[in-house]
């Protein structure tokens, strides 16, 4: 941690700020500078608390230096981390996978009909939400057990991994029974129980951002899930709040390079959800390839104009082929297999 | 719901959305006006989902207009809600609650200091921490079940009510069994399972604004609360995410009034954790209570520089001595009584 | 624009809104919906101000539905706007136009070193700022009247068009005389006096969205150029501000598709100033180019790190080089030309 | 500057980072923490460009220490400015200083009554909009040169003194010469050379914080003025951009502590133009007064409903008068002098 001092400050001040340093334990480094001094500290184990400092006289502000991640830095795994889900492996570099799906599953019929024709388009991940996160009580919530069961049923059928949203801690066990990937939704990236408990989980997580969620905030996330011993983490950027109103959420794609060069942790864009608008999904899509993400979520239904969430931010199948074919020859000059 | 669509719409496309409309079960009114049409829509039971018709040719975007709350509304009970924790009355117009206490319950001699103090100072509610949200898995993560515990004993034995975190589904009977309101957290606020769950419980929660959370958001998580059958709600602000850097959050006190008039719901404001640091604690304080809140939480311990949490936003005992001597002439020119 | 009542507006509330309608010369339009009444406004010739209705008894809200601008809409050229460089045509669809050379003029060694390479590479149109917006009065401002007899020699002697900010109005004629473009920067997005006055100038304008600017206001801004009857404007994205803070801005680039629908304007991406960071130019370059942009600007010069502004983010001639290459069979498969 | 190293950075690469501060003049200070190395910087005049050291190898980012601005800081003045305007003393902690008038000067009556009017309430300070930056180039612009004589007739004939908005360069004189205190829009408060230009004016600045600045940008925009040798400005908050959308913009009052802990400058505080809604002007200046702001811009007019701009958010007389009994006994419990 860094220490700023006002420009002001006393030399018995500065003494006192290195004395409460060393009452911690720690080494303090007084540096004069251009009108001011910076202490730095070392000794420290991990992240210092900053904020105390604050309140001492003549300190003008305090910097973190030290993240609280580890587990998900690069440096533990230089070569990226690849996640086999046995329809397809996840991460690497060298592929660009496409999770395909609706919003939520509605029927048995809907989920065969999709499962057939993502297949068909090379897809091999299903995705489909059982429980729904919903703003208002009063809109759809999934249809829960049932809807595991026909996810669950569909993959097998179909040779497709499935991965469905998981909401809380009590429906970890029935998921991860259920799906090959245990998604977090964006409005619990920082529920902690529930990435404590996916950590002790059997099957992968894909971990979305939180609305204003920071990097550093979504890599300590992670972190959370690595640091209980699963290590297969995927994480997904869907957009984030924002005062632009052109779309539903901002869609912050220069995050993809930012966590490659941090983390060994795959990560995926979403823009159905990011932008909420079908006829922009075609080229965020092709942005978030260009730019190196390791996959897509895609929502598709047969028939989104009425489906019971999200209908509008949802491909149709023809609109779903169409993505794919202007996705190939872009994947190909790109040194990407789609998957 | 209203349908605008684009300035060159072309007849026939306006009778398509018209016919969707209908098709819905409800009924479209055909509104020309300067350059353009736009269509609103009558009949519906809930809000309609605007984003199918924007995939229409000729719309250009739909404004919803219904929104998804309705337990939580003034009109349901224009006197405002009053929540009677015995100790003390919150909500109603009248009084100005300060809610006090550390930001963890760290130990049984640090708890019974704190009520002490507190309680001579004229304050009735008591929080801390037992189970902590932390952005980092390597932090202190609260003496959880001690904890509960702890803060029980010293509410009773001091007479004060209680207030603590809960956060997951698989301990809010604990927390209702130690502690006399439920606090949702920041991050949890859309934390739906655990909404439903403390919507049967049997305290008063107490629930904080997530860090993006816009006024409808949280409205319609109380709405989860209260149409889960618990009325008693007290909404919280606590600063939100934005650009500025000058203090942790961004403390947004005009979503006071805004509540005010929309809800009857009580709303209570968190300065310590809004602005991060504890020299701008009083001001903020005190503008709360200028611009109407029901009262405040604030963050004080014995030694906040040696605090495991959030120390730099935490008063010392002499601190808080000040903010409510500041607090109490002010209190009384605005017809306001402090408890 | 159509006024959102409250569920208990009473009849004659809502009778003196549609009075307070008519008496502006407009005709109220009352739709009782799903537990509360919307009136909608037809007969206005422009916006109608949505405000003074919002503080009549028994209003919830107003929602303005015609938008200010007219000339930029894509109805009024449902082709495209293209801009006639000599050197390079900008926008259209077909050409994916790069902008390069150096955050700032310095010299004439270093304009005439960049522009002999970029010209090299294909690129057509040289910037290098003569007078710079900066946030600190210590900070070099620009070589200001010299800076532009240097870009307008270099760009003459190498027969490459010219771009170059304009900071203010009485420095338009200049800028005018020397370059082929007016940059309009971020920071003066909002100075009307400029815009009125960029808008009788003879040459093209390129404006830059403001940090904070909404999609609506940067169309504005373009509308009050083409009002004063400068009809060749370029839009250009460069970051906005968000609390995210892995890059110097946030990247919106979900503003191409969304220009590119509303408005017959080219729109480019300047990744530079939106990342802040060298090393993320080429992918966010590769996705402006995948999403649909008409092109970049781009900073680059021969030595970076000594640059006297924006040196991080200013790619050396090696990384330009490297990548226009990867850009090169991008632009092939998604049928553009490179220019 | 600090500059932070990745946890695996080679010896090799700490001794390049070296070499390259020493190449600049300045002298390297690494030191090793807790998993990684960081290197102070000391030696510099001003604040060190980050940027250049983040593209070497082995480095993470680099954190700046020194700020841009010397002129505004308050060890520069303790005792805080104090500006004379003959008819009221702004600044300096004892008085409570309120501007009014109406959003535009409309007419010679209208001022004169409004002028009439808020001396009547105590007020010293006419603001009246004669140049009105309009997001849309069909909006109401203003009476220009009109509406500053009638500004400048009213002020002398009621003794008040008076504030207008200055939009660009070429007004400053005629600006300068009708007005007492010269107002810099949100939207120009980066326009550099309108900074500089109001730097050598013999009037009085009155600086509104820009839609998304932060404190630093902020106080360099001030510090451009105080380095022109105009030493009086006065800074005001008039709320942020966020996502936040129950109010037009969000009133950031935390900015008021935070601009007197750092700075000698007055605050002041825009309810009307951060909140847009007239309901909500008194309860957000009994905030900032609270919270320890100089004064406050309040608009006022006798119809607001019918005022050719910003009418919603504009009190009438009643509004107003209420507004002032509000805030009179706050004031004195304060220690405060309404003027």
């Amino acid at each position: 941690m860094l220490i700023v001092l006002k420009p002001d400050a006393k030399p018995k001040q500065i003494e006192k700020v290195c004395a409460e340093v060393r009452a911690m334990g720690f080494q303090p480094h007084p540096m004069p500078g251009a009108g001011r001094t910076a202490i730095g500290i070392t000794g420290n184990k991990g992240p210092v608390n900053p904020l105390p400092f604050e309140s001492l006289p003549g300190v003008e502000r305090c910097i973190p230096v030290t993240k609280g991640y580890k587990l998900v830095l690069r440096e533990m795994k230089p070569e990226g981390t690849v996640i086999d889900l046995q329809s397809a492996k996840v991460g690497g570099g060298k592929t660009f996978t496409i999770i395909a799906g609706p919003c939520s599953v509605e029927s048995r019929k809907q989920m065969d009909q999709v499962a057939r024709f993502v297949k068909d388009q090379g897809v091999n991940i299903l995705r489909g939400g059982a429980f729904k996160p919903r703003s208002s009580p009063y809109s759809f919530q999934g249809l829960e057990m049932e809807g595991l069961e026909i996810l669950k049923e569909t993959g097998a059928k179909h040779g497709l991994a499935t991965i469905t949203e998981v909401m809380d801690t009590s429906t970890v066990e029935a998921v991860s029974a259920a799906a090959d990937v245990l998604q977090i939704g964006a409005r619990n990236m920082q529920n902690f129980s529930l990435l404590k408990k996916v950590g002790k989980a059997p099957k992968p997580v894909f971990l979305k951002r939180g609305m204003s969620a920071t990097l550093e905030e979504l890599l300590l996330a992670a972190e959370y899930v690595l640091h209980g011993g699963n290590y297969n983490v995927i994480l997904c950027e869907r957009g984030v709040r924002t005062f632009a109103d052109h779309t539903r959420n901002t869609l912050d794609l220069s995050i993809v390079p930012s966590v490659q060069r941090l983390s060994h942790l795959p990560i995926f864009v979403d823009p159905s959800h990011a932008i909420g608008r079908r006829h922009f999904v075609e080229p965020m899509a092709k942005a978030a390839l260009a730019c190196g993400a390791d996959g897509l979520m895609i929502e598709v239904t047969p028939d989104p104009d009425h489906a019971l969430s999200d209908g509008a931010q949802t491909l149709d199948f023809k609109g779903f082929e169409q993505l794919v074919e202007s996705l190939r020859p872009l994947a190909k000059v790109l040194g990407r297999t789609l998957n």
